[in-house]
């Protein structure tokens, strides 16, 4: 896979490429990136890449132009890329975005910083714009850097057996059951006695019925029930009744 | 505002601290912040963090002690601050925490690395969990990041004007109408006539109804009836009509 992140601020997102699973992920030949800076591709003697809105109102746009132009050259001899736009008006990211855009061989990411693109980025430039989250970014720098890490380590033999365990959240569906490593006692604060039993059977039921009990507290609205076994049903139950009763 | 960051790869993070608003932020003096390595806190001679799971398993645990005693180091002789595990199984992150987020004066950020936390961290230790979205990531820095960016940003006198206007995305509720900058033709694709009219509050109708149709083209659940204008309520009645009769 190779990536192109179009950026203001290139240096902003370089140290996150060459840390911890991307820069593995880089020296196992996985995936190669390159940060371009689309204020290089300006053809006015400023090199400005904004401008002000057409029918007036605050806060600046950013030119086609530029944007176009850098796209166009990362393009070029290049089978079809997908090529995402970053802002709070996409598409919201999830788990199943992440998995159908590993399948891809070239992703270009468009970064705007604080200011709106102009309408012809997104009519006639862009495959897929998305948002990561209800909330206002000053950039698209770091949710493009979401996405690039959440791809990458779906990609083939990324993920060593040690990274790639407790994910359970998201893609069983259900958020994780609780963790707990030594010491038993940490300063008067126990592990659970089942956790220490050895009773293999009872470990894993008392753990799906964690993972039940934290997403039916946190985030009911994950549970679909229709993909529930009947033994989750009747777990679920008992964390229902539970609640009911108080 | 003072921001601590625990994370064992404090390399990934400072670009994103020295950069943009951020940087433009702790220049104005609005915030400070620490990246601290945990793995400095351990106290087993091989500066191991984490550790198998009780009960059996993949995958590591972060064990307790480390994280305790970093949080402790840094948050004596301080008033009480926001203690913030990263994590998927935490609230989704939104607009309304970031401005809740925003009026304390002390936040701690606690990032793991592609492995679970000791239950007793969030049992004893923290105040929030957060998720910023429903994917999986490698590690909790960039959700940190993702949190800090957009909490700085609603600190008094951090944006100015350049960089505050165009957000109406959120903070209005709707997703924001189309923008576009010069030039009025661009290789063909052109600004919509209205735009050049200089009919301001044709403009303004406008931009209210585009915003309106791309919510509800986009991202219906952000509709709340309740909160638009009777005027809004029949721009939204033109809209729909139009999608009746498709």
């Amino acid at each position: 896979m190779h990536i192109d992140v179009l950026t203001l601020f290139p240096e902003m997102v370089s140290g996150v490429f060459n840390a911890s699973i991307l820069q593995k992920a880089q020296e196992k030949n996985k995936f190669s990136y390159n940060l371009i800076n689309f204020r290089d591709y300006t053809e006015n003697k400023h090199s400005k890449v904004d401008d002000y809105p057409y029918g007036g109102g605050a806060g600046m746009v950013l030119a086609p132009q530029p944007i176009f132009d850098a796209v166009s050259a990362v393009t070029k001899d290049k089978s079809k890329p997908r090529i995402i736009l970053m802002c709070p008006q996409g598409e919201p990211y999830n788990q199943k975005k992440a998995e159908e855009l590993a399948k891809e061989e070239h992703l270009v990411f468009i970064c705007g910083h604080y200011e709106g693109y102009d309408e012809r980025i997104r009519d006639h430039l862009v495959t897929d714009e998305i948002s990561i989250g209800d909330y206002v970014l000053t950039g698209g720098e770091l949710g493009a850097m979401v996405v690039i890490d959440s791809v990458v380590r779906l990609l083939p033999d990324v993920l060593g057996n040690k990274e790639s365990a407790p994910e359970d959240s998201f893609s069983t569906g259900l958020l994780e059951h609780p963790h707990y490593t030594r010491p038993a006692d940490f300063r008067g604060m126990k592990v659970p006695d089942i956790l220490l039993s050895g009773d293999h059977g009872k470990i894993a039921q008392w753990r799906r019925k964690e993972s039940l009990r934290r997403t039916y507290e946190r985030r009911r609205d994950l549970i679909e029930r229709e993909n529930l076994s009947e033994k989750d049903l009747i777990l679920l139950d008992e964390i229902q009744n539970k609640y009911d009763r108080r």
